[in-house]
């Protein structure tokens, strides 16, 4: 009956999103309408110095309210919507702020311009990163610094390091001031690729990138180069022989073919429906998934809209070359930009759909981010839900749900780091977000071979010969727009509460010898302050709930999801009145609800780069804004502090964190009851013909 | 080339474990010994009273030293250990502890014998609590509660619920002594196999099961009892239609065949060897797991022997009829008679294979736990490490090593609740331990039908008309016996500590405006007191580590396994002072570590139901021995509070914890960078013929 073969090409051999005329409101910009954008910026008045550089174009999505009417109404009613963009370019030393509505791609229009008068700058271009390594060969210090440790010029390539703030005006913007940056180097060479392994110790140069020149050197200490053996990690310098460890091969075959529908970004899959989005900062954007809820024959709203609004990543070395190191991946850098090609069959299995994003140049100009997502059904060999009755009399009853759930990946190489981002929606209604670490350690040159030789804080540790992994944190931020079952919802935090039984009921207790038991103290959240939560110390344990108390279940319970943190609950221990903490404040506490506004989707501010902290999502909270019977915002913080250990030398094994928005109450019971119970349970006849 | 159907379906068909002559010292008791122990205790004049029951029969393992020679001897030279069992049987009313020595199967004979003078009983028999079932129907005042309820009798089961100890004598073992327990009841019926979400409120009986006896009764209040309606979960049930969300199948298929290899009891696969055992008590072990060094050339010891040890759940209701629900799914019990027959295709994936149990029944007798463990290989499609460099000019790299792990599976169904017990065994060398709850929960009958009736302290969720989930916990304790690259271990709390910059070298600052850092705190521990950890509270965020102080890398560093937990990081919130709390008072400490003591394994104490606990974990590490450079075992307790959801109803989906016990400088560096790449990474033919 089946035509597995052609079932599993047809998926695999698909291998992208089927074209489609039908257009979604959150759609990114396209290559049209990006290069529609570029010619009305450039045809501009208001930005009249050249060069001009973008560094951010995105999408300016229309407004909420205009959004779910037009998922609500019927294809052929829907309205037509504005289709406009977002715009942060740089010329003139200035950062300029454009929305430019190209609903008419043939026409396009600048429909709003400010300069920004503000701190901090937008996101490093590729392009000005890669002008910036062209500096320092021809900048005599640096050749005789690179000569003096006996390297040569030609092997040493430099990159470029945020200098964050840290304090003073340096990081405020300056009409025709200098956009300063700090740059470091390694030794490239055609030893090994893994140069983060051999850093050029103590040299330090400061670039001003808007006039693109040296400003600023510093060759402050001397430290041995580490050796190349051992650190390259590419299969063709490891191998052959491949001496490591040796599983079988293996795939999963879908006979009936996959069960993933993709309609231009729309994703269906089981019960549930989303939009993938894509966008230079945030990367990966899930929009308005909703469920099916089967027992009310309805489709709910979750979550509006998600994406991973910031990582922040202070190293811990206060050292010259080291005290800087403090990054905002997505604010200074841009993770769609780092959202490279995903390998089939490695980074995701074979039964993948891959998805591209696209994005503006330093020009303007349209750039496919090819195969930067990829969308499966995951087969873990994870049971849903499960019971084994041995108590009815004559009867072992044995009932188990596999789970299969679909998972929507994107990683991002961060220099040397590499995030692996998984969306995992499950047929119980869970979300489930999972941050998945590997790639390469920031390491330090020293003099030291030997842990003997240490006698003072190295800050990190010894990795190999010369060799210091620097102790950092990782701090990635999600904004999650839950609209659950509609837009107006309360934040209940549900504290479990240990109580004493008297053992008297004339006080309340019960007349048994029991003595302590503990019950739940639910407070809903007022305004901002209330919405603040570090989840590790804030009053005891506590189930944190969105609840949307004008939805109620027939038994009365208000309809709910609720967060479920799994392992990476760290917060900053940065001072707060050090820097860098002062920039990140809200990485003190991993839950964060504001009321939901358009603008505040960077939990770092717009402009991170060497941002202040004055617009960020601590800032906008101290406003203490009402939360409660709102239209809400969560933002969870998912944390790691990073000792390093010898095992993450030269490329670290994955390390994972992750959360659950975990429906409560949403629905009656368990919408999985009535899923039908795995049919060809052995597949007897599966093969695989090579 | 390959002959794919044939390796598929070996691989299936093989299913269970291969017949091997050899034997490993720590198999566990076969059924030719399990009936020789029988024998022998039949026949010993020291148990002179009948009936006789037995409670317990396993391995006495030898010791460890032995086992340890015995792995290290070339097979021709192992010495031949003896085979013991640990007994304890119930006579006369008092519990027997018996060693048998069945070293010659054919001349069994008991090596020593004691009675039991302490606190506590043995775990209930499967035989006793049938027997005790068969009570209350003929106990009058049961059969007109019942008829009171407008109820049948006939209609009607009751259970076996451990009285716990509420202080006095009452859980002490007097000789000649009744040994009570408490039953309460549920109506069955043809309705629903959901029996827990009818309950025969207020009715609660006391039962003497040495004289198999009721001697006490109450019938305090009377609720209704729930409606059946909506609460059955078999497939016949609750379909066709079958309503509820649909996923495409899937199977994973295996080209060149399964990479596991076994022999008896013992698996190897990829870097990893170690020994499945089976315990009535614990359910599975897992012994001498050891992790190939492909750097060093060498296999190394890790894991000596690991177990779950204890699941303490205390409920949070207060009340006469469920104060003393409070149970000891282990001690009270038994794991392993609950690890059920595994459902292929759906508790386990397609390329499972299955391994069986084998205990003695109350008689004696041997009983095969048949599909009690599956062990399979994992292609979840995770990433074991990757990296996509930007940064070499010309180049862009990506290298990706996809994860596949091995999952050795039981599911434990204790009653109402459904535990799945992974053991996931990773190439990069972590051994992850993964508990997923399902199952179903407790429910107290209610007269409430709706939120709004509730004025007080429901003690829980209402789910359903009628209907409350109660308030409860789960402790999950792990034994495990690390041994990191030999037996000498000592345990390592590196704290992570924040610093303050002075920002004068002179003080010892770093000349930067930097103002703070964190560094790490290292603290080796001397004695069992410095080895109890709260990882929520003591002292800051920390990595916890087993080190061998003899053994260290090149560069210094010593080697080590350290502590991940990921999620379910719940402690006891009950009083100090409260009778359930003193017997599992382990339950406020995630971690212990104490020196090794062979009978030290039950962390509840040998005799945990009814236990006062003076015989448990915290007992033991009161004496505050020495751990340093010692052979220590690590506790580990994984904990839940549990708030009921409407969709935990009838059936809860799965809710996972788990943790992880990481290669931390064990290795020289990542013992995955040699590893071969995917070759067939799409397998463009695989297909599946129904």
């Amino acid at each position: 009956m089946i035509p597995p073969l052609l079932a599993v090409l047809l998926v695999t051999a698909a291998g992208t999103v089927s074209c489609s005329p039908r257009r979604h409101p959150l759609d990114p910009l396209s290559a049209v309408e990006l290069t529609a954008v570029r010619s009305a910026v450039l045809a501009s008045p208001l930005v009249p110095d050249r060069p001009i550089s973008f560094h951010y174009v995105g999408l300016d999505e229309p407004d909420k309210a205009d959004v779910l009417s037009y998922a609500s109404s019927s294809s052929r009613r829907r309205p037509v919507l504005p289709r406009r963009a977002f715009v942060v370019a740089r010329a003139g030393g200035r950062s300029h702020e454009l929305r430019v509505d190209v609903t008419n791609t043939s026409a396009p229009s600048v429909a709003s311009h400010a300069v920004h008068r503000g701190a901090g700058f937008p996101r490093f271009t590729t392009e000005e990163m890669a002008a910036a390594a062209g500096l320092p060969p021809s900048y005599p210090p640096f050749v005789e610094s690179v000569r003096r440790r006996g390297l040569n010029v030609s092997d040493v390539g430099c990159g470029v390091f945020s200098m964050g703030w840290f304090g003073g005006e340096a990081g405020h913007h300056q009409a025709g001031g200098g956009r300063l940056t700090k740059m470091q180097c390694f030794v490239l060479g055609a030893a090994t690729a893994n140069f983060y392994a051999r850093p050029v110790e103590g040299v330090t140069l400061v670039v001003d990138l808007d006039r693109m020149a040296v400003v600023g050197y510093r060759d402050r200490v001397v430290h041995p180069v580490p050796e190349a053996e051992g650190t390259d990690y590419r299969a063709a310098k490891v191998g052959p022989p491949f001496t490591g460890p040796v599983t079988a091969p293996g795939v999963v075959v879908q006979p009936e073919g996959s069960g993933v529908k993709i309609d231009g970004r729309v994703v269906r899959w089981a019960n549930w429906e989303f939009h993938v989005g894509f966008d230079v900062r945030a990367s990966t954007v899930i929009s308005m998934a909703s469920v099916y809820d089967g027992d009310a024959g309805t489709r709910r709203q979750v979550l509006y809209r998600g994406f991973v609004s910031e990582i922040f990543v202070p190293y811990m070395d206060p050292e010259e070359e080291w005290y800087f190191h403090v990054f905002m991946d997505a604010g200074d850098y841009g993770l769609g930009v780092s959202a490279f090609p995903l390998q089939p069959g490695a980074d995701c299995p074979a039964n993948a759909i891959y998805m591209d994003g696209l994005y503006a140049n330093a020009d303007g100009r349209p750039v496919k981010a090819e195969n930067a997502i990829c969308v499966f059904e995951r087969y873990a060999g994870d049971v849903a839900w499960r019971h084994t009755e041995a108590g009815v009399p004559g009867q072992l009853i044995t009932e188990v749900r596999p789970d299969v759930t679909l998972v929507v990946r994107t990683v991002v190489s961060a220099g040397n780091y590499d995030y692996t981002f998984d969306w995992e929606f499950k047929t119980a209604g869970s979300i489930k977000c999972v941050v998945s670490l590997s790639g390469i350690l920031e390491m330090k040159a020293t003099s030291y071979t030997h842990v003997n030789q240490i006698k003072e804080d190295a800050h990190g540790t010894l990795l190999a010969a010369n060799t210091v992994g620097v102790y950092h944190d990782h701090f990635v931020t999600y904004h999650l727009d839950l609209d659950v079952d509609g837009t107006e919802n309360s934040f209940v935090k549900n504290t479990i509460t240990p109580m004493r039984n008297t053992g008297d009921p004339a006080t309340g207790g019960a007349d048994t010898p029991r003595r302590s038991y503990w019950t739940v103290r639910r407070e809903v959240a007022e305004t901002e302050a209330d919405g603040q939560v570090n989840i590790n110390s804030s009053g005891g344990p506590a189930d944190l709930l969105f609840v949307n108390p004008s939805k109620k279940t027939s038994v009365g319970n208000e309809v709910g999801y609720r967060l479920v943190p799994a392992g990476a609950t760290a917060s900053s221990l940065l001072a707060d009145d050090d820097y860098p903490q002062r920039r990140a404040s809200y990485s003190k506490k991993q839950v964060w609800v504001t009321p939901y506004d358009k603008s505040e989707k960077w939990a770092s501010g717009l402009y991170a780069e060497q941002s202040t902290g004055d617009d960020s999502l601590a800032a906008w909270s101290r406003r203490n804004r009402r939360i409660k019977e709102e239209d809400i915002v969560l933002w969870y913080t998912l944390g790691v502090h990073h000792l390093p250990y010898q095992e993450d030398f030269p490329v670290m094994p994955t390390v994972s964190g992750a959360f659950e928005l975990r429906p409560s109450n949403f629905f009656e019971r368990n919408p999985l009851i009535r899923a039908k119970p795995p049919s060809n349970a052995n597949f007897p006849n599966c093969s695989c013909h090579i």
